[in-house]
């Protein structure tokens, strides 16, 4: 059993670390603080292939498999030689975000003025900085411009922040279910698995340790998060109305549980909570599910979203998603489109038809893949 | 504060005793139970205008006011003199379901055979007994016939369950929001529901009372509820980003709260959260809940819900919902009276464009109204 708050960090993370101070956009410092990564491929003399990718709340920096980490990534069908995202012709640079538990400097960290873990004083987190930090990470690998600045989900948030506070930092960009701000109901879902976490006595203000771990809010966040990344209609044909052969208890529930688990799809969201809860700081979700709520482009224009878009200057921009995404809804994605569009980006919206929801680019690789491929293609 | 468990009675509520033992569909049977009604308007000599109401899950008999009950009712705008359920033509019977704390017997009942709460010594509820007992109360109106049955959400698959297994009991129903099965996303959100409330330590395997009301599970099983009952498309419009003008602690995590609630979606999560704890008891929660996961009209054809359906015979039938419904999708209202149609009846289906989402029976009455109002003007 790992002794919280925990970092998770995996073997092939390299580290860069931050300007010390590091400011935090809404107010505070880092002092000492570090973003973990990873990279695959080789920089060009011309140092003109390299492409950033940014991720979603809970990933790591470990998006593919390396000499240094032989392990499959979260997006290994995605990055690796002769793959869409194809490294023996880009040099490839994953970010794990500021505020995580995965390497990079968050509340599960120590802060070196106390020598303790930050927990609840670490500074407010914003989305966008996890985007100044991220920038920092380019120009410590000496890259003057990417050629592509690609995000997922969350990440898709952060690539608009990099974009609009550094410009000039890439030429093009890959939005992948992201979105320019935060809407209700999202904001809604995030709102109600803070709390489940916040409720849970075990939270106790961020006080926790390995014994008082809050293990039930998080299984509850999660599995709500299981629930708006996936979709009604990918469940109705996964799992129907099919039974487990026996119910099995909720954990923690003890062993004669009267409300069991009886239906795959209950079982299949049990499987998610147990292989996030303990593998996940809490604080650190807290943080960077908060930073999400937060984030809106239009802040940048006088309230107009398309207008704080625009003034992102790139070449060439593809937003894509999944038309049953309820949580980044594929409108989202139009709008960075037509809203980058605005801004002088040759631009390309493509709205699947993916089943999986929120999580299609995770696992609808035969529609995700050839997109990405086809942009990318177009920029060499 | 009012003794948990604990029973929410309103005040124009009339009773009617089950048979004794009333047997129930998964096994032991309810000694001394009875069911909770009101009714409106009056019942024709020829005994040819009864008009029964079954609910979803949280709501009591009192659909709407009366001289009993002065209060507006749940579905005030529709029930009562020249509305769309017109009580001057038609004796209404609004039934409270069987299992919930609202006057029907339930698990927060006294079980006879001891004298204390049955709390989880309730024997295990199916929608099927909800739809038996309300058959109950039909008869014991001395009412051959009903002219017809109108479900929302829960109590449309009440309906469904009462006119299989009482053939004859109503010559025309009206499905509202309702379906025919439990389909594996609205199974995955009621689980979570139920989970939330079985995690709170305060549950204790349903051996709460007043000092220790499992307050935050409940409070999470309501927002959930919500989140789901509503659409994103509404709260686009009706909240967007706006936020409060001070944010605001969760209830119950202490006034210096670091993750306290900041934009109007979450404060109007929270109101419906505070509205609903310590006002419905848990374990009924509970048990309602499951029997909706459990109901599958197919279990009565072979596994096949449309033939299932096709064993209801009515002569006409309306099926109604929102295309913006997430948990009970239009697609099974359209099921419904596929279904319906195949077993003979005469059958109308109308997905309307009503942003609400599953409530929207509770609140667009703009276009819930006149379907209804029309359907029932062409049984007279």
């Amino acid at each position: 059993m790992v002794a919280f708050p925990h970092e998770f960090i995996p073997p092939g993370t390299q580290f860069h670390t931050l300007p010390s101070p590091f400011p935090m956009k809404r107010g505070g410092v880092l002092h000492g603080a570090r973003v973990a990564y990873e990279t695959w491929g080789t920089l060009a003399p011309g140092k003109d292939n390299a492409l950033l990718i940014l991720t979603g709340l809970s990933p790591d920096a470990h998006a593919a498999s390396s000499a240094a980490d032989p392990t499959p990534g979260w997006w290994e069908n995605m990055v690796g030689p002769g793959k869409p995202i194809d490294t023996d012709r880009w040099f490839v640079v994953c970010v794990n975000s500021l505020g995580s538990c995965k390497g990079s400097t968050g509340p599960a960290s120590v802060d070196p003025s106390t020598g303790q873990p930050y927990r609840l004083a670490f500074p407010e987190l914003s989305v966008e900085d996890i985007g100044d930090a991220a920038a920092e990470v380019v120009r410590g690998l000496g890259i003057g411009q990417l050629a592509c600045v690609v995000g997922n989900s969350m990440g898709g948030m952060v690539a608009l922040a990099l974009l609009l506070r550094h410009p000039g930092i890439a030429r093009a960009h890959i939005n992948i279910s992201g979105s320019a701000r935060a809407l209700p109901f999202s904001i809604a879902v995030r709102s109600l698995q803070r709390e489940a976490i916040r409720l849970d006595p075990n939270w106790n203000n961020g006080e926790y340790d390995d014994a008082t771990y809050p293990e039930s809010g998080m299984r509850i966040a999660r599995k709500l998060g299981v629930i708006t990344y996936r979709s009604a209609l990918e469940w109705d044909g996964r799992f129907g109305r099919v039974r487990l052969d026996e119910a099995i208890p909720v954990a923690g529930a003890g062993e004669e549980d009267p409300f069991g688990l009886e239906f795959q799809v209950e079982s299949y969201l049990e499987g998610h909570a147990r292989r996030f809860v303990r593998r996940y700081d809490p604080n650190c979700y807290l943080y960077l599910s908060r930073s999400m709520d937060w984030f809106d482009l239009a802040e940048y224009a006088g309230g107009d979203v398309l207008a704080g878009l625009a003034k992102i200057k790139v070449e060439r921009a593809l937003a894509i998603g999944a038309s049953t995404d309820i949580l980044f809804p594929v409108q989202q994605q139009q709008e960075v489109a037509e809203g980058l569009g605005r801004g002088g980006a040759q631009t390309q919206f493509l709205g699947m038809d993916s089943p999986q929801g929120h999580d299609a680019f995770l696992v609808d690789f035969d529609r995700f893949g050839p997109a990405v491929r086809g942009f990318l293609d177009g920029l060499m």
